[in-house]
Formats: C-alpha cells, sequence, structure tokens
C-alpha cells in the first residue's frame, strides 16, 4: 500500500498509523521499517516505554514522530486520565514532549476528537506543536469543537489581515478514517469516499 | 517466520512479541492478523490504550494476551513508575489485569528481569497468573533473583514431596533474545546459539 502510494501520490504526507512501542534495538529495527522500508514520512508511537523507544523515531532526520497522548477510545482514560500530582497521565506525556521531545526531532502528539477539552489542555502545554486529531467521523467527534480548542492562535500579524479562520489557524492534523474507508460498501464506492473526504474538509475548513 | 516454526515445530508455543495497542476495530484486526494470519499462540500488547484495546485479544478462545506491565529498558520508569494513588502505574495495570482482564481471557503479564524487586510486588497482586521475563540476557537481569522474585509460591503439598525448586515452582516464562540470536557472528551461530539457549535452560532450572 504504501509503495503504491509512494508511486501513485509521491507529494502526499505519508503517515504509517502503526503505534509502535518497543525498547532500544527493536525500535531501532521498525523506525528503520517504517521510514526506509514503507518510506513513511511519520510514524505514530507509544509513549509507554519512556523516552528511549521513541529515540530511535525522533532522531531520524527528516521523520516525524507522533505519540500516543490521550486516544479517542472510550477506554483510553483506563490509564492515561490516572492522577499524578494532580494531573492526568496524558499530560505528563504533553509536558515531557514539549519539555524533551521535540528537542531531539520532529515531534507531534496524537489527542483524540472526542476529548475537546482536554485537547485544549494539551494545546496549552505545547505550544506550536503539531496535534493529530482521530476521531472526527465515526466515532463522532465534533469538528468545530476541535478547531476551537486544538488549532494554534492566530497571530496577531495574521488577524490583522483577515483571513479565514482555517488560513489563521494551524496546528492541527484532523483525521478521518473509518467514515471515509466505509463510506459505501457498494459499486459506488470511490465517489462515495471522495465525497466524504471533500465534505470532511469543508467542514474543517469552514469551522469556527 | 511464524509459517516455518509452525511448520517444523509444531508443539513450540509461539508467542508473537507485537507489542500491538490500537482502538477497537483495528485492536480486532491486528489480533485476527496475530492469531489466524500468524498463528501465535500468544501475542504481547501494551495497555496504554485500556481495556477496550485488549479486549479482541483478551476474547479470542485458546489465545493467549500478555500485557505490558513493567518493560526491562532503562526509560520504563518514565510513565510506569508514577504514582497514582500512593502507587506506580505499573502495579495500577497488574491489578487491572488481575481484577478485570483474566476474567475475560487468558492473561498474562510483561515484567522485566531488570526489576526483581518489582517483579515480587507484580507477583504479590497477581497471583498465579503467569508473567515473561525478559532482560535476563543481553540486559543483564540476575536469574536467580527473578526466580526467587517472581516465581509462584510452591503449595505446601509439593513442598513435602522434595520437589527441585525448576519444578516447585512455576508461573514465569524466562525469555533471552539477543544474548541467543547473536550467540556468534561466525559460522558457528547454530552451535552458539544452542549452546546460549541451553546454558540458559540450566541456569532457570538451577535457581534457587
Amino acid at each position: 500500500i504504501c509503495e503504491y502510494i509512494r508511486a501513485k501520490f509521491p507529494d502526499v504526507v505519508l503517515i504509517l498509523d502503526a503505534k509502535r512501542g518497543d525498547i532500544g534495538d527493536t525500535a531501532a529495527l521498525y523506525a528503520r521499517e517504517a521510514f526506509s522500508r514503507y518510506g513513511a514520512d511519520a510514524v505514530t508511537v507509544n509513549p509507554y516505554l519512556g523516552t528511549d523507544s521513541l529515540e530511535p523515531f525522533l532522531a531520524t532526520p527528516g521523520k516525524g514522530t507522533i505519540v500516543l497522548c490521550r486516544t479517542s477510545n472510550a477506554g483510553s482514560s483506563e490509564f492515561q486520565s490516572l492522577e499524578v500530582d494532580g494531573e492526568p497521565v496524558y499530560l505528563r506525556v504533553a509536558r515531557t514532549a514539549a519539555a524533551k521531545w521535540r528537542s531531539i526531532g520532529e515531534c507531534a502528539l496524537v489527542v483524540g476528537a472526542t476529548y475537546p477539552e482536554e485537547l485544549a489542555r494539551v494545546r496549552a502545554i505545547v505550544g506550536d506543536m503539531p496535534i493529530l486529531v482521530p476521531g472526527i467521523g465515526a466515532q463522532g467527534g465534533d469538528i468545530n469543537a476541535v478547531v476551537r480548542a486544538g488549532a494554534t492562535s492566530p497571530s496577531s500579524a495574521t488577524t490583522s489581515q483577515a483571513t479565514t479562520p482555517a488560513a489563521s489557524r494551524r496546528g492541527l492534523i484532523i483525521n478521518s478514517s473509518r467514515a471515509i474507508l466505509y463510506a459505501s460498501d457498494g459499486a459506488d464506492f470511490a465517489t462515495a469516499a471522495r465525497d466524504a473526504a471533500l465534505a470532511t474538509r469543508t467542514a474543517i475548513n469552514a469551522a469556527s
């Protein structure tokens, strides 16, 4: 699949949503698999094993490492929201990303569209770091709430130029998978998937 | 590789150390990949996404789900040892396994040989659940310390039968990867790897 995408759409950013998480040597091989073998531009990784498990990804020049912070599923609160020194584990992940991981390489975080208030708390910690937001399609996350909570604030310079909301708000990679992949199970699949994707794009650009 | 092992050694227990961790639908497909496509008997999974991400693995009849609890790498304490209500996150994982996951299916935990005291704390919580212990080879974990801290206590019945330590102590799957895989880079690789594996087995059986 990666080879097909690379051949047909060489300019598309290719994110491998593999949620990797393993120790030193193995992590280094997974990073090579993702970036060299599959030619991905970025890969999602799990923080549970700590910084040394993320380092081989972060340290690969020109490639992105997207760390799971607060995932979109219902059970994600079970460990991610445990209170540590008065704040949840996922905010500790966000603080570590801002303080440490971004200085090693290109780092982003995953925060589910299903938790817009928590997205706002993460944004407050990580400044202008990119945030990948799954969960707006099949999982029912609200696009307007996501953009309000998660986009970086427009600088005064861009606001004064009276740009559109979409053009002045940045920092989010909003993802819809199943709502597009499963847009139709009939012969009209290609058209239905295209329509769903375009409608999603329009909704994101119109969000306020 | 899995196909080769299945064909040549049909009685060997095949554990896929894939450290999977993804939400609902995707987790279900990963479980099918591990158990049906690769024919694994068990697979390692990451708990960060919560119970709903483990359920498709646990609910597969006759297959084992081995959840990362306290991993063997140096950076594992970064998130796994954060204090929650007076005890570390990894013990919360152990409690959740004992209270919830083992009732859904065959569940085991991963605790690194490099942390024998923590292995003892996990064992105290999970009773007779199996624990997979990596880290005795290249990572330098001590086999005696692992067996003392992690094996289930022999019942009074078996102790009175004057069995050997190895026969009376159970509950551990002790793993060595790199010390065997990289036993030699010469033509004697097969012999060197076999010797390393046999020496490891002897040391485990002699542990006290």
